[in-house]
């Protein structure tokens, strides 16, 4: 049997402004840095070990990542910083308060581009200084396939090579993964482990700060999936993320 | 033209009790921390961009080197841990305070424990618990490898694999690399990039926190090399690194 655990990054200072970020790169909020400490005591105290970490290339994911393995006394495991599980990308609406998105494209519009499987964004446009094209970060990656807005089916299609040719086989070798990564790219792969349809994945809401962990078969079915840590705090946590497309 | 960059991790809590460290993994002190935000600042200032990082597997250098990266917004660059940038082992002395070894054995005792290229100090017992063939960090090492206790001349030996192998082969490639280590690896670096003899090598402090940067020809010849920074505040760094030995 193995284990696999995943950590969505602590609160950002555009979570807390209600913001749609996507690979916009803002920092960890101080709400954030503290629930990133609680993720790595929680998981010191309940005998956890790595041998390996993955973020994405984003300062939220790797500073909640650093925390996590500081508190846990691993800051010398080798760490991948991968775009690929880079959050989903927003598009045009980088940048936007949501629910003032919400007051201008209505509720149920912003509702269908959060949670829509394959409905994507409005693109950003190709000459936007923000676009992935002109950032350092990108400049080792093929530009073709570096996006300009994505649908949760576009963040699948470039997080499952990842999974597959990487992550799922040192996992089967027995190497004991910790992943940092974001809202939509690890639902990602909780539909890729879970087996979800579209309909059933949308309705998943990863709290932010709160391990969760898979017990795998040999073929990497899952036995079992749990978060760990207060049921009441995570409960609360979900019902947080899932009020953030509401209009205020 | 190439440039590297390397930096001393800034102050450990054993810096500051005056105790041999070596491999003991040891926290950074909150002026440590200092040193390496303000090592950061210095070098975004200067404009330095990096394309990779290299450090060892103990804490109070990679603490120091995530703090450099954050403070220049370059948390996303791949980072490679390893073991060959350790500071070099101090064996049964580790532990001891400087003053004490010195009150016991003698000043110019300690003094070619610590400064004599070929003289080990006492070598740790096989059945030491904080022997490195009993800890996680080296559990993919051949414990062959691992010392018991080195000279300066064994830790140049471990590091030298790392920086022809690796290291300067990436410099070649106008690959643009940061090294945070420690004291005695950044003197292997410093003996042989510079030709200096075992005599000459003795007799360089390296500063903690202080930016050493290196311009290099296509033979990764030294051009120049810069500490980046105060003249002053550089000068009595050094001084205070070379009192540490001396009986208090």
């Amino acid at each position: 049997m193995f284990k696999l655990v995943v950590v969505r990054h602590g609160e950002s200072i555009w979570n807390q402004e209600n913001r749609f970020t996507g690979w916009k790169d803002v920092e960890l909020s101080a709400k954030g840095m503290n629930e990133a400490t609680l993720a790595g005591r929680s998981l010191a105290r309940a005998g956890f070990e790595f041998d390996e970490a993955y973020t994405s290339v984003l300062k939220r994911a790797i500073l909640t990542l650093e925390i996590i393995l500081k508190e846990m006394d691993l800051l010398w495991i080798p760490v991948t910083k991968d775009w690929r599980l880079n959050e989903r990308h927003y598009g045009a609406l980088q940048g936007l308060n949501k629910a003032e998105t919400a007051a201008l494209h209505g509720e149920e519009q912003v509702k269908i581009w959060r949670r829509s499987y394959n409905t994507p964004p409005p693109m950003m446009n190709l000459t936007d200084s923000g676009h992935p094209m002109f950032d350092k970060k990108y400049k080792n990656i093929d530009p073709k396939v570096l996006p300009s807005g994505e649908a949760l089916s576009d963040t699948v299609k470039r997080f499952l090579p990842l999974w597959n040719h990487e992550m799922a086989l040192k996992i089967k070798k027995g190497r004991k993964i910790l992943i940092s990564a974001h809202g939509n790219s690890i639902r990602a792969l909780i539909q890729h482990l879970e087996g979800l349809t579209p309909e059933q994945i949308m309705e998943v809401n990863v709290p932010t700060g709160i391990p969760l962990v898979y017990e795998l078969d040999n073929d990497l079915k899952v036995l079992s999936k749990n978060y760990l840590g207060d049921p009441d705090v995570i409960k609360a946590a979900m019902e947080h993320v899932a009020s953030q497309g509401k209009r205020k």
